[in-house]
């Protein structure tokens, strides 16, 4: 079974490299961008047959690794 | 209009930052995960209020800039 992380900034926090791409766009052109916030993806494999459980053991991981709660938010789709 | 990018890598193209995750998820306990992928997501304000320009618009950025189209996927998602 699959499932896909997105985890972002919380609203607030800096984002540099947001800003970067932001004013690299401006620079390619692209004067239409108001805005740029990057984030990560993560899409984990996992051997568990059952969503439910799995929507639970990958909301484990974000808390534990793969998002740091202080300043970022994630959230899991599952499927696939 | 806002608009969701996210670069994944093509299916072939090692993806050590993937492993890295893969591994400290087991190292932390967490055995049933087969594989990681790790991308990136992009998520722009543009004033451009036409989705379908805006879908060109952003697509474009993604060529020239916020994907490296010899190695990575993107798709675009427009909305909001």
């Amino acid at each position: 079974m699959k499932a896909r992380v997105t985890v972002t900034l919380k609203s607030g926090v800096l984002d540099p490299q947001g800003k970067a791409i932001l004013h690299a766009l401006a620079a390619l052109g692209f004067g239409g961008v108001e805005d740029v916030r990057q984030g990560k993806l993560i899409e984990l494999e996992l051997d568990q047959s059952d969503p439910d459980k799995a929507r639970a053991e990958v909301e484990a991981m974000c808390e534990k690794l793969l998002a740091n709660t202080v300043i970022e938010n994630y959230r899991v789709e599952i499927g696939g």
